[in-house]
């Protein structure tokens, strides 16, 4: 009672403070967001030792600022009177309160020494790839695995790790719910892929190969971005190594692609995809753009929105004609003897490969499991970095029903656990499980899907989509959007069944 | 003695604070500058609403950082104690402390207002320039003159307020320094134009008039600052509206160039003005890298260096053949018929204009006189904003020989004080008298100025400038960089003498 007094004594003067912290806060992420996100694509090289070190900083300056001993009373004085608050500020509460204790609890040494761990194993694990070489990545992991666990210990020392760490990537989500979601991911797929693989009625790919101008290929990058609704006056367009979306506020959002001479679809779903994402953080409420209610609520949600774009529209059937009038458009008479549907068998060829990023939609959930599975015996201790090799060997055997012939193309294939980000590929199959339950509730609320991606007119689908996700930006999570948006808790059946229908057609299962 | 006691007492802590502090601020100045810099050349244009907010809020956390009562302390100990400091920071403790005494004198609210009026002014002012208005712009710049005094007063009651704002752009420097400076300058060029003007011996510019594509006048600006010797790994290479130079880190330069189609030298002379701002970041000891003596010293030994490449080096007879060779590359066969002499000569034409971002070498310090002496009538209050018009044509009428037409070729071109800026422009015409003392110390020790200028080889020039100027960065002031390297304090009349000498035979004056 004491403590709700004390509050009540000057609410306005939190209010405003917590105003201020919101754009002080704002001003720091657009500059993280800008120098990190542009730097690998137009800096100098030399420009990259000084980079790090602001980049450094900026954190640094972050994560003082949201510690703040000052800025948690502050919060914990205004969550104690939300009938004071409106609905916005009750969620900046909430999201504000969720980052912070993300942080405060988690000595700043600590975080400081894993930075720098995983500064080195970045390098080292670059280095171990380009020579096949795991013996020389494993201490690291190892290491970085045990800098976790103690981590997750001073987060929330009651919880499995793991699920610490599920939590960080996916709010609300831990391993036992990823456990069903794979378990029955593993059921469908697997014999499914099998089935393709055994099919006589297999798709091809030779309508679409060749050599493709890379310029020409900007210019389709173009079309198509602008094809998807993007909003040209607040986007900002690139070419870098990695594609990537970024978006340091509501009017500048930055897509980088980057075009193969010899894979025109290649870069043309890489910025569906890319575009899905921007589309996403161009169309959260306006209301939130200084305040930490702006951008995407998860890596779940989010990439839900570019595999939704990428997948469900991009490579649909109905969106076939509109695809290949786009590529006729930049590519004159190259494609005058392709129909819509031989594309669309083109971009539907499901294939078992040992590279994730290569992957189709049918195989891809699969190179999720492997490392959802790997992850979790991690974290667990039930295995350690030298059993990961063989691990991997035998589920790329058993999944995908494939030999690794080194580790290049094996376990050192990705970046993400030298940065110490357990946890969050499982976000990469589950956004493609909300896409399929999303689409199946915007076709049951009227929303005229194959008409919209046929007539190059995908405003319906944004509208649905900015309605039910986009605006709401971080002010709800994930659960409770997919519930608001289709009337029922999440449920992975939708993906199963949408992976069933679209390849057994392809491949003739059954017929 | 107790205070010094005090700070004798943890002098380890104080210097990790100040090395902390100096983190901190280069990853704010490295956050403003790149935003700052590449937002308008860059970004979409919705961007520019949260870019204005971003930018805004980054500055108030420097000046907040930097105005801490504790940092005032913190210098305050480390200044009593210079035998426990090195000389580097000994520097860093007088640099910082300058730059906090500049803010913290004056009351945040005041500041704020102040930001707000002349944000509000330079939106009037680009709209009275599009119509010629004036009147619509005088109220305020009334209103930013009276904020400048106050400011001034607030920051040292017991100076002039004039001084106190020159002495900000250039520190040292005063009115009656620039009373004697100007009426030297005065006194030599307004006699001398009015003899090239009478002159019969003309120099002509049809050697080089002519469309020249875009393009390649890019590829120009390229060689001609890759030829100046900019370390092209540590610079990023732009075009825009305004040309520039930044630099968020020594790593990380960036020129944005402007290329006209009807006049290939004015982006060619630009770029090495720019190449030359570029050369002088680039060059500062790396060892201040991360501190505060990073950068150039004042906005006039800054101007120094630019108008040292493109005037002093890029106009001159020697590099004639220099600039030939490489406009003759990007263009093949149009300057087959030019003789570097004509070159010169095309170069050099002193014409009495209106506007002084167009004006050539000799005419330039006319337009930075009128412009001084009138800040100086408005800071003193012998002068209002309804009198500039009169002012304006009495003194182009005086001094070029000219009448004003409208307020646009008028007292409405610049920026500057619509920004609030008294006290920048004379900094312009002190470069070029700084620079041309530093010509004459150079040849004095030994480098073969016009022997570099010839063989296209400026390595002598630049490593005299990196000796004696660029490595220092913010460590000296000007007054001292002049005296360390001419052996003598600065004098105007290395330059008047050498305007005098250069546009007499070019005019064949007294011949």
């Amino acid at each position: 009672m004491a403590e709700t007094n004390a509050a009540l004594s000057n609410p306005r003067a939190d209010l405003a403070a917590l105003d201020a912290l919101e754009r002080k806060l704002f001003s720091l992420r657009y500059a993280l967001d800008e120098i990190g996100s542009l730097g690998p694509v137009i800096d100098p090289p030399k420009a990259t030792a000084e980079r790090s070190e602001a980049l450094a900083e900026l954190e640094r300056a972050r994560v003082e600022t949201l510690c703040d001993p000052e800025v948690g009373d502050m919060l914990a004085r205004l969550a104690d009177v939300p009938e004071l608050l409106s609905e916005t500020r009750r969620a900046q509460v909430r999201v504000l309160t969720r980052d912070r204790d993300a942080l405060v609890r988690i000595p700043a040494e600590e975080q400081a020494a894993f930075s720098r761990l995983t500064c080195e194993a970045e390098d080292v694990w670059r280095r171990a790839k380009a020579a096949g070489d795991w013996d020389a990545f494993a201490p690291y992991l190892d290491r970085i695995v045990e800098a976790r666990l103690s981590m997750a210990a001073a987060r929330d020392g009651s919880r499995d790790p793991y699920d610490v760490w599920l939590d960080e990537y996916e709010p609300g989500c831990d391993a036992a719910f990823y456990d069903r979601f794979f378990s029955q991911v593993k059921d469908c797929v697997v014999p499914l892929l099998a089935d393709c693989v055994a099919s006589r009625h297999k798709p091809g790919r030779a309508c679409v190969e060749g050599s493709f101008d890379v310029r020409r290929q900007g210019e389709l990058a173009r079309d198509l971005v602008e094809l998807e609704g993007l909003d040209m006056d607040a986007l900002w367009l690139g070419e870098t190594e990695h594609p990537f979306t970024g978006g340091p506020s509501s009017g500048f959002v930055l897509i980088a692609s980057h075009p193969h001479r010899d894979d025109v679809l290649s870069n043309a779903f890489s910025m569906l995809h890319e575009g899905g994402h921007a589309l996403y953080e161009q169309g959260v409420d306006p209301a939130y753009r200084l305040t930490s209610l702006r951008g995407g609520t998860s890596m779940g949600m989010h990439e839900a929105q570019s595999r939704f774009f990428e997948n469900l529209v991009g490579r649909s059937a109905a969106f076939a004609p509109t695809l290949l009038a786009s590529l006729e458009l930049r590519f004159p008479g190259r494609f005058s003897r392709v129909t819509p549907r031989q594309l669309y068998l083109a971009e539907n060829c499901a294939e078992p490969g040992l590279i994730r990023t290569e992957a189709d939609e049918l195989t891809y959930p699969l190179h999720i499991l492997v490392r959802y599975e790997i992850e979790r015996l991690l974290l667990s201790g039930e295995a350690h970095a030298a059993d990961v090799p063989r691990l991997w060997a035998e589920k790329y055997r058993a999944y995908l029903g494939l030999e690794v012939p080194d580790h290049a193309r094996g376990a050192l294939q990705d970046t993400h656990w030298a940065c110490g980000d357990f946890g969050y590929f499982p976000t990469y199959a589950l956004g493609s499980a909300y896409g399929a339950q999303l689409k199946a509730a915007m076709v049951a609320d009227g929303v005229d899907f194959e008409g919209a991606c046929a007539r190059s007119d995908l405003a319906p689908i944004r509208a649905w989509l900015g309605e039910k996700i986009w605006r709401w930006g971080r002010s709800k999570d994930s659960d409770e959007l997919i519930r608001d948006a289709c009337g029922e808790p999440f449920s992975p059946a939708y993906y199963t069944d949408y992976l069933t229908e679209k390849f057994s057609a392809i491949y003739r299962l059954g017929a």
